[in-house]
C-alpha cells in the first residue's frame, strides 16, 4: 500500500478481510501496532520489543470483534514507542505525517492510526488510550475520537502499559460510523441522545491558548444551544497542573512497572525523551504514588458532585493545534505537559470522553470534548451522531 | 575487510597510508570512532550522532601524528554509545566479539579497538579512556592499553565526553611496540625504567574477586621482584566505593553538559542504559558536584603522600575478567561500579596507568596495572618494555 503520511508499519503488512454479512461489512480500519495480529508480531512502536516478542498467536479482542462485524483489516500503525508520548513522534520508525497540517505533529500515540484515518486511507482505525493517546491526536488531526469507560472494553491482545488508566478507543471521519463502531465495541444499541445539562470547564478553556479557545466557542455555543441547558464553571480547584502530576505519577509508576523486567533483561534503544519518561516512573517513591492515589480518589468524589448522571462536561481536547515537528525536546515536553493537563481529568475519572472536530485556528483543526459519567459512552456517542445529523 | 569480530564501523570504510619512512612504518592501525579522520563522519557509536554531524574536515591530532610517523589507519573501531559505557555493549551495531573469549564483552568503551588489536587485525589501535575506556578492554582482551597523565596529549578532533577526565590512549600486544607508539606520541625518548618502590595497593586487591586476585598473583611477585623494594598497603581510606561516587559525580556531570544541548535538539536513541548515566548527570545537584570536587582535591593530596615520584602503584586493572555477554541490566550495573571503583583512582589524580596482560583466570585473560606519578608516561612504558625483555 502506498503510505505517503508513513501511517503504516512495514513489519506487519497485513490484509484480514472482516466477516462478509456484518454491520461493519464493506468497511476497512486499521490497527495500532498494539494490538495483536494473528501470525504477526506486535512491535509497539520499538524494534527491540518486535525483535524480542514472537508472533501473536490470536487476534486482539479489539481486532476479533471487528473482523466478526464485517470490517476488514488493512495494516497496522505507527505508535509512539510503547505508547509512551502525545505527539506521535517516533525516531525509529519516523513521526507520521499530519495529513490536515503537514508540517506539524499528528499526535500520538496512536499517531498512525489517527493519520491513517485523517487521509482517508481507511475508513476507521483503532487505537488505544491511556493519557490522552486517542484524543490527542484526533484532536490534531481533526478526527473523531473516543477514550471509553476505563474497564469497558476487553484488552485482551493489546500491548499494556498502565492497566488503571489503558482504553482501547477509535477514529472516525464522520459521527454516524464513529457511533456505528460503538454500537459493535460495546455491543449495544447506540439511541439518539441529549444529555439534561451541558457544564463548560471555564479554567480548562482558560489553560487553552487564546486562539485555541477562540476557535472552540462556536463550537462551545453549538453545543450549549443543542443541549438546552449549559454552564460554565471552574472545575478543578487544586489546579490542572496538580491533576497532571497526580495522573502522571500514577501512569509513571504503572508504566515502569510492566516494561521494567524486559528493559532489565534488553537494554531496548528508545528515543531518549522515552526513557527519561520510564525512568520518572523508576524513581517515585510509594509515598507519592499513595498520595496520588488519594487525590484521585479526591477527584473522583469531587467530580461527582459535578458530573451528574444526565450532564456533559464540555472542554478543549488539546490546548492548542498540532505542534510544529522538530522542535527541541525541552519545548515538546512542556508541551506535552499542558495537552495531558487537560486529558487527564477523564483518565482520573474512569470516564468516557469523545474528542469532535468543531474547531480549526487558520485552518489547522482543534477538537472540543465532551466528558460524560462512567458508562456513559453510548450517550456520548448518541449525542455527537444527533449532532452532526440536525446540524444542530 | 572482513570483520568476524565485528571491531570495524561500516559507515567509515577508511585506509589512510602513512608516511613512508618514520618510526611506524609499515604498522597498521585502527582508531575508535571518536577520532576524526578527515572526509568521514565520526559517529561516536550512536546512529543519530553519525547523522546531525558533517564529515570531519582534518584528521585528529593523535590520527595525524601516527600518520606523520608512518603508521597506516585501516579502519575506525565500535565505542559504546558517545563513549559511555565499560563493556563495549552497543545496541545500534552490535557489541563486538572478545576474541579471547567469545561469549563474553570486551570491555569498552574503546571496545573495537582493543578488539581488532587483540584478533591480530592491526598492529595497535588508539582509543580514549575517560572512566577507564582503555584500560577496562585491555584487561578483558589481555592487551597492554595505556590512559596517559590527564592533558598531556592534545584530543583535538576527538568527541569528547567529560573534559576533565578525557584522554587518548592505545592498545598493543607488546611492550616493545607499546613502547615505541608513545615515543611517538608523547615526541619523546623511552628509555628503559625501574621506579625506586612498587606500593601494592591491598584494599584494591581486596575488592577484586578471589580467583582474580589469586590470578595475579604472580604477576605482582615478578613486579615486585623487577623493582626490588614494594610494600603491600591500602590507599583508600575512605573505600573504593566513595571514590567511585565522587568520580561518577564529576564525570556525570561534565558529560551532561556535552550532551545535553544536542540531546534537546534531536532526542536521539540510545540504549536505554546510556540513557540512564545521562540522565544522572543531569540529576546532580551544584552541591553534590563540588563536594566531589572538593573529595578529588583532598584524594589528590592524600595519593601524593603515597606515589611519591620513583614510585608506582600496582593494583588489579578491574575486579574481574571479561563478563559475560547478554546479562540483565542490573547485573551489568553492578559490575560497572565495580570496574570504575578501581579505573576511576588514575581519573581522580589525573595519573598515567597501564594495563598488562600478566594474568589469566580460566585461560581469560585479565590485566594488572601500574599508576605513576601525573607527568611518569614515559617511565611507566619504559618498564613495562624491560619487564618483557628481560622476561623479569
Amino acid at each position: 500500500m502506498d503510505d505517503p503520511f508513513n501511517a503504516f508499519c512495514d513489519h506487519a503488512v497485513v490484509h484480514i478481510d472482516g466477516a462478509s454479512d456484518g454491520p461493519l461489512s464493506g468497511l476497512t480500519f486499521a490497527a495500532k501496532d498494539l494490538f495483536d495480529v494473528a501470525d504477526y508480531r506486535t512491535g509497539g512502536g520499538n524494534p527491540d520489543w518486535l525483535m524480542t516478542h514472537p508472533p501473536a498467536d490470536r487476534h486482539a479482542a479489539a481486532v476479533e470483534t471487528l473482523l466478526s462485524a464485517g470490517a476488514t483489516l488493512v495494516g497496522k500503525t505507527h505508535t509512539d514507542e510503547l505508547s509512551r508520548g502525545i505527539f506521535g513522534e517516533n525516531p525509529h520508525y519516523g513521526t507520521p505525517v499530519n495529513p490536515k497540517a503537514e508540517n506539524r505533529l499528528p499526535g500520538g500515540s496512536s499517531s498512525g492510526s489517527a493519520v491513517a484515518v485523517a487521509a482517508g486511507m481507511v475508513d476507521f482505525a483503532i487505537g488505544t488510550d491511556t493519557g490522552g493517546s486517542v484524543r490527542a491526536p484526533a484532536s490534531f488531526c481533526g478526527l473523531y475520537g473516543v477514550r471509553p469507560t476505563h474497564d469497558r472494553l476487553p484488552l485482551d491482545g493489546v500491548l499494556g502499559q498502565s492497566p488503571s488508566f489503558d482504553t482501547v478507543g477509535w477514529f472516525a471521519r464522520e459521527a454516524e460510523l464513529f457511533a456505528r463502531i460503538g454500537a459493535v465495541m460495546f455491543a449495544v444499541d447506540i439511541p439518539d441522545y441529549t444529555p439534561d445539562c451541558l457544564v463548560i470547564a471555564s479554567d480548562v478553556f482558560a489553560a487553552a491558548d487564546d486562539d485555541a479557545a477562540a476557535a472552540l466557542k462556536p463550537a462551545v455555543e453549538r453545543l450549549s444551544a443543542a443541549v438546552g441547558v449549559s454552564e460554565w464553571r471552574s472545575i478543578c480547584p487544586e489546579g490542572l497542573d496538580t491533576w497532571f502530576g497526580h495522573q502522571t505519577t500514577l501512569q509513571s509508576r504503572e508504566s515502569w512497572l510492566t516494561f521494567s523486567d524486559w528493559i532489565d533483561e534488553n537494554n531496548p534503544r528508545f528515543g531518549f525523551e522515552v526513557s527519561e519518561l520510564l525512568l520518572r516512573g523508576a524513581a517515585l517513591t510509594d509515598e507519592r504514588v499513595l498520595e496520588a492515589k488519594e487525590a484521585q480518589l479526591q477527584i473522583v468524589s469531587h467530580m461527582a458532585t459535578i458530573l451528574s448522571p444526565e450532564t456533559f462536561l464540555c472542554l478543549p481536547t488539546t490546548p492548542f493545534v498540532a505542534p510544529r515537528r522538530g522542535q527541541a525536546r525541552s519545548a515538546i515536553n512542556k508541551s506535552r505537559g499542558r495537552v495531558i493537563s487537560m486529558t487527564c481529568i477523564a483518565g482520573l475519572l474512569g470516564a468516557p470522553q469523545i474528542s469532535l472536530p468543531l474547531g480549526e485556528v487558520d485552518g489547522i483543526p482543534l477538537g472540543v470534548s465532551l466528558i460524560g459519567p462512567r458508562g456513559s459512552d453510548e450517550q456520548l456517542l448518541g449525542f455527537a451522531r444527533r449532532l452532526a445529523a440536525t446540524g444542530d
